[in-house]
């Protein structure tokens, strides 16, 4: 399994915009063979920052998915509104190890 | 539904301690009855690097977490052992709204 955490901050006037965006993403995302996961969450503290929470069944799946058409669709939409460059973290998973759980 | 996302850097000699610590902490927090998730992962890039991924029903939730037996002996048993202070960012949740899918 094979997790990539993206962290994203967003310009004040456009948080709307990329919650749309990201939306539409996740929805695509979970219908991707190797997806597990791929949960939006925005930040209590500061409304403007994002994370993207990405589970896959490998790091193939992890770059399948940057070819696909929702995400292209969504990068393209998402650029211009980041208020700096998105960093995403891969991870290994430690727990829960059983598939089911994710 | 409240998120937290708790990024922990460990000391490199005491990396299989924490480990071994943070899947007895996961196995206790799956049992509590306000818990969705509780996954452990490991950076690839950086070894010494985790990030505990804790879901609620609410931040209740949360809190009543901090007061279980199996995460005062968690936090006994990694405190000496960080490297430096862990962050804990809170996250509401803007997908998947549904329940069932955490």
């Amino acid at each position: 399994m094979f997790i990539s955490c993206v962290t994203v901050y967003v310009k004040e006037n456009h948080i709307q915009d990329f919650i749309d965006a990201a939306v539409k993403n996740h929805e695509g995302s979970l219908k991707e063979p190797g997806n597990m996961r791929f949960d939006v969450l925005q930040c209590i503290d500061n409304p403007a920052r994002f994370l993207l929470y990405e589970a896959y069944e490998n790091e193939e799946a992890s770059k399948a998915h940057k070819l696909t058409e929702h995400y292209l669709k969504w990068k393209e939409t998402v650029d211009p509104v980041m208020a700096k460059p998105r960093e995403g973290i891969p991870h290994r998973v430690i727990a829960p190890k059983n598939r089911d759980q994710w």
